[in-house]
């Protein structure tokens, strides 16, 4: 039987999210409903109720942890009343080589994402987080790992997924120099992964405001990014450079902080890469793109995250504060997570 | 003793090479000095006799090929008689990590150029091999193997070693599908060379001219990169795709060819990246730049083409014809590479 639930639904592009009822499937054999607790609010809410959306009503949210309510006669992994978490991804081929080594988030036909997306079995769109329960295939649901807080779990899902798969992809630990370029959502979680990763850890900002706090997030020391004078001391220094900047941003003196044969990978998405070619040729460099992992990668990172009692700093809010949020984290004024508290 | 040398330079920026003569340094210690038998015309011949020129006259041409005359008294690889070869780079600090890992054209205080940069040793201005005589560190000297042209050796100095050492540092070789963009005097020995590497080889051209061509070269497929669907049906397929190609280009359809975690290599230096972020996010793909090997890597090469029997398609000239020839490859009309025979 579908279930009616109530969610919070962006009505128009760049709208306010508002309540929305809808009825949501029935549970398919391998499906897992959950009553959301806890969903953060990430900067590609911002941009999919706005310029990527496809078709509203909207339910935004995809770093979502609840308690499991019903299962599917095939769910094997999950029962009432588990604490469970979903991301981004919730649905993907299962067939092409990335979903076949754990990596859906890469899948060949392009992952079904948590909302705005088409479901793959003719169930209609997919609805996010801001939801009082969600809906997913059991693969793409994630046990919750005791000893650490269910709403500042959240955000690892996307913010931390994000940031985990590329400092392992490029192998950061003992021995390595690593830079996190932009402490914020993603930022924040990248000097405490990166640390507890076992490298040398360095933070970016460009506001001088933020150095004591990433020192106390856990970076070894901060550069000033905007400072002429700080970037050239940098240069051929870092094995890895996390960029988690969404703005369109000078890249060349970043590329010459690298070492040889360092790499640059950018999460943050900004339209266009600025960067001189010649920056790169000069020392054998690359620029690479990561958005979050996949399974296989996001269940070892929240083992990780459990044995290094790593979270993200969170605001959390109410139903009421949604809207406002929204607006400032448009306005980067967040420390460092909104995460919207669904159990009042 | 100086020796007076008779050489072709540029007088003034673009202009033409005539005939003038300087003075050569006196031999140090490590200096071997070599009559030019054959000096390849590079493209970066073209931009540093135009834009990138320093100072004038200026003697260009870094892909040579001669007889060993004279060697320094600390000299102990090469003796009066020997054939040996020089490229783009002369000398270098030998202390950064770099430079002592036989990767010198990474000279962390930037390697000294075969010609237009400044001798570490006070001696002046270098200048390159279209000229009687060269003198140069034996370090950067390298043995021709017996067996192979040695007038299509020279071009492997420079174009040769632009495309193995990257080749090789992403792993080109059986089982992998490199895909070689751009058929002209670096990309016809990319896919000589990865072909001998053992990899599954697909040239990528805009010229449908060129495809027999290509595939005589040793390519198994030709794709022609300007036709929208020959370049959709590429999709996720390429482990590694080395791009020559000089000129701003769209990069995106490149990108987009590459499997999960590939690696799109330019090495034709374009002036921006034309590339959308996003398809590297959507793959975990990198791009990276490279530009000629190390000295460890070029003996390497060298070695490697002796056994495959691998040289570089040439127009042997005359003197007579450099400024004809510097014409012709503005005009991207030479298969696939000059080179000048100063024998005569």
């Amino acid at each position: 039987m579908t279930k009616t639930v109530t969610a919070y639904a962006a009505f128009e592009r760049g709208g306010p999210v508002r309540p929305w009822s809808y009825e949501q499937r029935d549970a398919r054999p391998h499906d897992v409903r959950f009553e959301v607790m806890y969903c953060g609010v990430c900067h590609t809410d911002l941009h999919s109720i706005g310029p990527w959306g496809r078709s509203y009503p909207l339910v935004p949210g995809h770093e979502m942890v609840g308690r499991v309510i019903e299962t599917g006669p095939a769910v094997t992994g999950f029962g009432e009343g588990d604490l469970v978490a979903v991301g981004p991804v919730v649905d993907s081929c299962r067939e092409c080589p990335p979903c076949q080594a754990g990596l859906e988030t890469m899948c060949l036909t392009v992952a079904t994402s948590a909302y705005d997306a088409e479901d793959r079995h003719g169930d209609g769109i997919t609805r996010g987080g801001f939801a009082e329960t969600v809906i997913c295939d059991e693969r793409f649901v994630y046990a919750v790992p005791g000893g650490l807080d269910p709403a500042a779990v959240a955000p690892l899902l996307c913010a931390g997924s994000t940031v985990y798969a590329p400092l392992k992809q490029w192998d950061a630990g003992p021995g390595k120099t690593v830079g996190i370029v932009g402490i914020g959502g993603l930022g924040h979680l990248g000097v405490k992964m990166a640390r507890a990763l076992g490298s040398h850890v360095v933070a970016f900002t460009t506001s001088a405001a933020k150095a004591d706090d990433a020192l106390a997030l856990g970076a070894h020391e901060v550069v000033i990014s905007s400072d002429p004078e700080q970037m050239a001391d940098q240069s051929n220094r870092f094995d890895l450079l996390l960029d988690t900047v969404p703005a369109v941003h000078p890249m060349t003196p970043l590329v010459q902080a690298l070492a040889t044969g360092g790499t640059l990978c950018s999460v943050g998405m900004p339209d266009t890469f600025d960067v001189a070619p010649f920056a790169l040729v000069l020392g054998r460099k690359s620029i690479a793109g990561a958005g979050a992992g996949g399974t296989a990668e996001n269940r070892e990172m929240l083992e990780f995250c459990v044995r290094h009692g790593i979270t993200a700093d969170i605001e959390l809010i109410g139903r009421k504060d949604i809207n406002t949020a929204l607006d400032r984290l448009a306005a980067n004024d967040v420390k460092y997570r909104f995460v919207i508290d669904l159990t009042a």
